[in-house]
């Protein structure tokens, strides 16, 4: 795998504090996918009652274990649950082969916690293309139940963890009608695949009592402007999964009115989503693209993804070069509807152009001072419409070439 | 500018002998736009009854010149016509300005050349956002009209480089019913921009006699296999021209049925495309990705773009790095129709991928050994029905970081 990349520039000074969620245990074992010596498979067991909701990489080749869990996640059950979760090896083209080991774990994790396997989610993330020693995995579910604690969500953090440079966490608590909810995350990813093929996994955990459609429903709109929002590099894992679990433990009762918890989920899944790209492989920036007077939000997404992907924007951003004209270009790449005569682009409080030209008052000399920032802000208006979009991206540097373009070993 | 790059690894010997077009000449100029000590402006003028046909970038912030062009290509003319072009600044993203700028040079060559303004085609390249200083130009058309001479081409070729490594120039003799019509081309284009806005522009001339209306329909279908199937960076230029120009001189009529004629321009079409990838910002290794058995041929050519445009399948190529998992991963993310289980890969002769799992038979010290080449192929097979595509790409290197985060100076 080369040398372990240092830890990002852009990395929180420490794992959160989580919020305890009841209703969930966690436990973590050594079983050897691939990675020797560090915890690389994660078990968390739910309550019965707990609504399952997810989504899921849009790949046309995605793995077995996405499918499976694709194909589970919809069902009504009043039965406890599981997350099954191995790193060093996704899984992912192994043909047939990958199906089977699904089942073998499904299995044998359904059994062990005398679960219905319908209610047993597993992801893989790692190397692709090389058959999961399964056996490794199912000969550790019984050591793993034993070890189920209700307060080990760092440790499941690090376990999923693999090119990885810091173990991601979220968490808040709501108040409802004077009463407590909890929620806490975790999350995997750096860059879209690394070296392999890594792959980003979010696991949510709630002690809310919520409906499953409902939670479906919350997850997925939620899931549009927070996952489906960052961008490290423009490539999509076979693997991408978010699974969100309300064990309803609190027995506090959360309806899709319930304004205040919608915006706990969302800054939960924003924070990790904000991780994965402060965890963007040779990252040194990170920068928010928004876009406003598009002629709808679609086009207003086309066109900020169309900034954030830009391999052009993002080798400007890392050397500090406020090259709007770059901008322009990708706008004008994107697809979607762009007048050149009504464009205004403001890096950060600086406009740069106005109207289709370079404003006359700009003064490079703030700019280039603004770009040394390690957060920044591109702001760019149409001028046609009422459509908005924000999304989240790094630059783009010599640590990202040295990462991927490591020869395999 | 920072310091000119080092000669493409990937560039040809030298600038190749052209055949001689009759019906058109050349002149170019040190007008000092912006590049000091060096020719930055070309003029090719052409024979009264040149046809001229034409394919422009489709960026919605286009620039004033390329929408110029694009309004006059189709008009019916039996004048002669000129080709003016600048490097050193594009002209692009200015606004009314730019607008003014266009119509300074066209009506200033228009009287010069004593020809209608609506025959006078300009394109400019180099840096965006900064006023053309058109007069600059417009102060050398009468030097430039006294030193047009037929066999100037090379001249032509160099004078509208921006960061090009080297001069880019193809050509062909065909013969239809035993008497010779001749194509000769110039391209300009190192990615699709450096450092600033760089811009592919190309210029084809040939002696035929050919209708505007098939010419026109064979450069818009030849278009489509040759320089719409090459990609840098996956970023377009708001400046990006063909031009295609039939003097007529030659006396020799094409058809739409001259398929002698058509395999020739395209071969001319394709080598340009070819020396402007091979010219792409640090490109070390050229790469042919074939995409066979898709559901249709734009299925195909999606795969394929998501393949060549990839950073993690490009970095992996600059790393000699047989890494296929990537190959699967861009396939996936396409958004075009895949199946995991009728998939296969190959690296050149080695097939490395089979119905959706590793090849049996697949040695990877064999696929380490191909990547070292500097050309290399990728195929691949979706086994889903008979849409095929070719597209060329580079890898992603060092050398494009540190090209493109430079900071303008």
């Amino acid at each position: 795998m080369g040398a372990k990349p240092p830890l990002s520039p852009l990395a929180p000074a420490s794992f959160p504090d989580l919020p305890h969620i009841a209703g969930v245990r966690f436990a973590t074992a050594q079983a050897g996918v691939r990675y020797k010596g560090r915890e690389d498979v994660m078990l968390a067991v739910l309550a019965p009652g707990t609504a399952m909701a997810g989504a899921f990489t849009r790949s046309a080749t995605r793995s077995s274990a996405v499918l499976d869990c694709q194909r589970k996640i919809g069902q009504h059950s009043s039965a406890g649950a599981a997350i099954l979760v191995n790193s060093g090896n996704a899984n992912a083209f192994t043909g047939r082969h990958g199906d089977a080991s699904v089942k073998a774990v499904t299995d044998a994790a359904a059994k062990a916690l005398n679960l219905p396997e319908t209610r047993i989610f597993t992801s893989s993330t790692g190397v692709i293309g090389e058959p999961l020693p399964h056996d490794r995995i199912t000969a550790k579910l019984d050591e793993l139940s034993a070890n189920l604690a209700p307060d080990a969500i760092d440790a499941a953090a690090r376990a999923i963890m693999t090119t990885d440079t810091f173990a991601k966490g979220s968490g808040t608590t709501i108040t409802i009608d004077g009463q407590n909810v909890h929620i806490a995350g975790i999350a995997k990813g750096s860059g879209m695949i690394a070296p392999d093929m890594a792959t980003m996994l979010v696991y949510i955990f709630t002690d809310a009592v919520i409906d499953q459609p409902v939670l479906q429903s919350m997850v997925t709109a939620l899931n549009r402007t927070t996952f489906n929002c960052i961008t490290v590099d423009s490539d999509t894992s076979t693997s991408d999964t978010l699974l969100v679990a309300a064990t309803g433990a609190s027995g506090i009762r959360v309806t899709d009115e319930s304004i205040g918890f919608m915006a706990g989920l969302r800054q939960v899944m924003l924070d990790l989503a904000h991780q994965v790209v402060r965890d963007g492989e040779g990252a040194t920036k990170f920068v928010e693209v928004s876009v406003t007077g598009a002629a709808s939000d679609a086009d207003a997404h086309t066109h900020a993804m169309a900034i954030a992907n830009s391999p052009l924007v993002k080798t400007a951003i890392a050397g500090e070069d406020p090259n709007w004209g770059r901008i322009v270009m990708a706008i004008g790449k994107s697809g979607a509807r762009a007048d050149r005569d009504t464009l205004s682009i403001w890096f950060g409080h600086i406009r740069v152009a106005r109207d289709g030209w370079v404003d006359p008052d700009y003064d490079e000399a703030d700019a280039a001072l603004y770009m040394k920032q390690q957060e920044l802000v591109i702001h760019v208006d149409l001028g046609l419409g009422g459509g908005t979009a924000v999304v989240w991206t790094c630059d783009l540097t010599h640590g990202y070439i040295d990462i991927n373009a490591d020869y395999r070993s």
